[in-house]
């Protein structure tokens, strides 16, 4: 036996330094984010975390798991990593919000096919900084080699939130009543959703380039608007959920507002009214480059609203200026009815 | 404008209709995991849990995020997709124990380029069969289709999990002391580490078809060898961590024996004997054929120990014994010495 003969890890693909290499680019930043309620130092086996120390020691726990969708593949191709990790930790965010929690920490997973420690690190150090951006922990991860599952330079990202929410506090549908105000917030472009889609429009029927930058996007390219990062409403919504004002939310994602209104509805109907709120450029720019149906559109795209927030008729204007003074922009969309949990349209 | 014009999310690769399927198949398991911790049912923007409902309420938290690595590539070839689901749950369960904590909670990520409900449905059946036989719940997840990242028939399983252990329980390497003995529990071939180097030396090396039955294997198929679960041990050392038996855990995945024990000794070094235990015919049949270095094969597979537990040396044969009495093998391994948190071997 020849020391050429001896096959090592390395040899297969899998090379534990890079690993260790990607933790340790993206460790202070993940220290960054710890808060009070993190108990030890990055890379135990498990993340330890006191809920007592945040104030949340009695309190009910949500925990929400997503991806980016092929997002990711336009990061890729733009050479941009570390906004992904901000768009899946702000997609957790909303998720739990909706149900009255905020967030206590979040762990992620990378991988890739040959581990490049340069952008794996830049994929935590986005999911770090958005942590630390919204006061919760980035409490642990995992990072994996797959060779042969991933293509080279592919790589997944995936991530995981828990948060807490006082028991009397949850959103479950049952605060819905009829003749409460559906407010939709404005998104920021396409958040995590309909990217499959939206590369089949833009980059095969439409032959446009990331660099383009056609009128509808008003002076940003291809790229800027599709990696605009996944809005977190969190800080505009909080003090709004703490004063009870919100009955119910729906976070705009996969199945866009048909897909998610209704889960949140309990016996009631929402109406909402087309032309409420302007489209943005780039879902008009998909819709017309895509010659896609009305339905088709509202189900693979957010359509310009990221949450949909059910308040009392009294205050939905008050809602919506609190909202723009927080520096989000919001419509009245539509009205709750008696019905079966359905989201109709009034045009 | 013709309806054959207009894009559909379908003609992109995603397929909503799919996603529904895969989750309906699996819906009667996941809610025959569910515990009286869960609050509300299959399908939220979040998952709710009261860890107050099962004796948990005031403790703290353990959260972990871990895939299952190329093994996947090996249910792939097999065909078996169940089995993968409990390897993710199990190897996830034992990397909160050996911090003191029990599972409360996981979440898994499913994710092809075509969503095929049959195998993501089977999948999800093996997170939510392996969460009920441990009375932890299958909280929530995320499936996702994303054409073009993953080839047909490629799958991604990504698990998260939260568990708790009282404050004054936390295993974190101070209890470890000079003197202590280290007890090694087997493991059940691979569990979830060295899979690339594995499928790099049987099938490219050695030239082996997953049915063959080479004699190093016992009369197990190669595929069967390699597709047995990660075992967990969580009922076994249960009852020992409780009596506070127990002062440190290793679980042996990624990096080997070297990788992981150093990670609980505190300032103490451990001292293990070479041959102290039997090495099984599978990892000898991966040495031989790969013309692997110790330290190589040791970095890449457990080498037939899945859990590292340090006792008390007056304590030792009785650990042993009584890990037998609860269907565990286990030998006694090495000593505890005074140190600077390293792995050594007396040979």
């Amino acid at each position: 036996m020849t020391a050429k003969e001896g096959l090592t890890y390395k040899d297969a693909g899998v090379d534990i330094d890079a690993q260790d290499d990607a933790l340790e680019r993206a460790r202070e930043a993940i220290r960054a984010s710890f808060t009070p309620g993190v108990l030890g130092d990055v890379g135990l086996f498990g993340g330890l975390f006191d809920p007592a120390k945040v104030g949340c020691g009695d309190m009910v726990l949500v925990a929400s798991a997503d991806g980016v969708g092929t997002k990711l593949e336009v990061a890729r191709r733009a050479g941009v990593y570390h906004t992904v990790g901000r768009d899946l930790v702000q997609h957790c965010i909303n998720d739990i919000l909706v149900q009255g929690a905020r967030p206590l920490f979040f762990l992620d997973y990378a991988a890739m096919g040959k581990l490049s420690p340069e952008i794996v690190g830049e994929l935590i150090r986005g999911c770090a900084e958005a942590c630390r951006d919204h006061g919760l922990a980035l409490l642990g991860g995992e990072t994996a080699e797959m060779p042969g599952l991933y293509k080279d330079g592919d790589f997944e990202l995936v991530g995981f939130l828990v948060g807490a929410v006082a028991r009397d506090k949850i959103l479950d549908g049952s605060r819905v009543a009829p003749g409460q105000t559906a407010i939709g917030i404005a998104s920021d472009g396409l958040h995590t959703n309909g990217y499959s889609l939206a590369r089949k429009i833009l980059f095969e029927r439409m032959k446009l380039a990331l660099d383009d930058t056609p009128d509808e996007l008003a002076g940003r390219t291809v790229a800027e608007a599709l990696l605009a990062p996944h809005r977190s409403y969190l800080e505009a919504l909080w003090p709004m959920l703490e004063a009870d004002r919100v009955h119910a939310l729906a976070h705009v994602t996969g199945g866009g507002l048909p897909g998610n209104v209704p889960r949140i509805l309990g016996d009631c109907d929402v109406v909402l009214r087309r032309g409420s709120w302007p489209v943005p450029g780039l879902f008009r720019l998909l819709v017309e480059g895509g010659k896609l149906a009305p339905e088709e559109a509202h189900r693979a795209f957010n359509m310009g609203i990221g949450m949909v927030v059910l308040v009392d008729a009294f205050d939905a204007d008050a809602m919506v200026g609190d909202l723009a003074a927080r520096g989000e922009t919001a419509w009245r969309i539509g009205t709750v009815e008696e019905g079966e949990g359905r989201l109709r349209w009034d045009s």
